[in-house]
């Protein structure tokens, strides 16, 4: 039954996604086509399907404003890889297997089409929500604009930048978790914190989401560092072995293969042990554990 | 008193931006200060004006959200001068007297202090609103976030970009109101709006306060193109003739000297005959006309 909600309710965000981006009158504007191009083109969609899925350890269905933010969280996802993409940040021409957004639209057109889709997410909640929106629905908005913010997935992305810089010198492993806390981990956890808040759970739940959000991001990270360094483009759909090359500060490239491998199974450890105590609390918690262990376990 | 009471809400403005952007732990991080060099630097706070001086046209004193939403206002119009300004876009080096953002911390870190300025608009608004938001708050919030997005703000600027394009040939006049009504109006309407959202005036008079919010933003764009072609770089605080030299289609090189100023002529026209109309409704007009008045007599 949670496959069939699954197909459903994914089935319904790409309708949301493709409604959303499509105003009338703008459609052939530059900007709009570049925000749909890197915004439809073929995500995997992990944060929507986080969202979805913890509110289905909870409840049979999801509350009803599930789509519209799990949309709105892909939007800011979206929106971070097309400035991330840009020459003046990582300078990567190649994103999803294609070209990146600057390279079909031009620069001036993909920094328009980020900001575009940042603005865009908070638009898309604001005119989903009922008058006199609940508290859980305020709070999970709220989960979104702290995690995706300065003191969020913007501050990692500087914090990226900032040790990418020679003046920065070496990394210790402590310096590259800090920077994936904020850059990956923080809208991860949102995903799974503003499924916690939609579906009104209490706040020792809150707490445990919390945790396996914060382990979630730092696997799933992990995990991508690994796979830059051992595969190739048409598995990655990007351009591997990047980080290396452009001497990032990664999980691999500081503490080794076997320090990334140590510590994936550091957190995937923590992992299970939160969904241990959520289970103790009598939930079903396998629609959002099993999806993460595929992650972990994922080969592209 | 409007007068004492406009110096209160000015201070407590320039208070709330400041400490906004002021977080824990993170103030020395390169995107906070980038961020608060150019939020800073001594805007003149029109926006946050117009909405304080609306506000006060209905009621003695403004409704709480006023400060933090004429902040989030500010922060949207400080980041989209930032990202104008990145050499991608409108590549200008010089801003408010001061070298621009990207002059100063690089275009890296100036494009992710953008993005933080337009997210932390959200973040704040959402911070400072009570539980169970009331209708006209909502409104007020939803007013920005359609003014400064895709349909508005980014669509100007999108559009503006197109018409630097030598592909765009030969702009008219019509053209022109296209994309300054997108690109500078919306916002200044939203402004305006926004306080009558927050004063909970009826739909005619937020129907009065759109036609005098579309005729300022109008009037205040024919004028800055004005006082682009007659002011010098130390009146002017930015570059002077930067829309001539760099084959701007603007009010002035598309209509002329003359063009342009009636086209003022007939938007402050228009202005004065909403505000006509706003005074036998019995509203004391006088906070946000008389400063309308000064906008489009300005000298710098």
């Amino acid at each position: 039954m949670v496959d069939a909600c699954l197909t459903d309710l994914k089935q319904a965000l790409e309708q949301h996604l493709d409604q959303a981006t499509k105003p009338t009158g703008y459609e052939a504007s530059p900007v709009w086509l570049a925000a749909r191009y890197s915004l439809l083109g073929g995500g995997k969609r992990v944060r929507p399907e986080l969202l979805f899925r913890t509110c289905l350890m909870f409840n049979d269905s999801v509350p009803k404003e599930s789509v519209a933010f799990s949309a709105s969280l892909e939007m800011i996802h979206s929106y971070s890889l097309i400035h991330d993409d840009l020459p003046a940040m990582d300078d990567d021409d190649f994103r999803r297997g294609r070209p990146s957004c600057h390279m079909v639209y031009g620069e001036a057109t993909a920094i328009l089409a980020g900001d575009l889709l940042l603005n865009r997410a908070y638009e898309n909640m604001l005119s989903s929500i009922q008058e006199e929106p609940s508290s859980a629905v305020l709070s999970a908005m709220r989960e979104l604009a702290q995690a995706a913010g300065g003191e969020g997935m913007i501050l990692g992305q500087d914090r990226d930048l900032a040790m990418e810089d020679p003046a920065f010198g070496r990394a210790s492993p402590s310096d590259v978790i800090k920077m994936a806390e904020l850059k990956t981990t923080r809208l991860i956890r949102a995903a799974i914190l503003m499924g916690g808040h939609l579906s009104d759970v209490p706040a020792d739940v809150l707490a445990l989401l919390s945790e396996i959000g914060h382990a979630a991001g730092l696997s799933f990270q992990i995990k991508d560092d690994i796979l830059d360094c051992v595969s190739n483009r048409d598995t990655l759909g990007k351009t591997p072995h990047k980080d290396e090359v452009a001497g990032k500060k990664t999980f691999v490239t500081v503490s080794g293969m076997q320090g990334a491998l140590t510590a994936l199974a550091s957190e995937t450890a923590k992992l299970e042990a939160g969904f241990e105590r959520l289970k103790e609390r009598g939930y079903q918690v396998s629609p959002l554990l099993d999806y993460l262990r595929g992650l972990v376990e994922r080969t592209c």
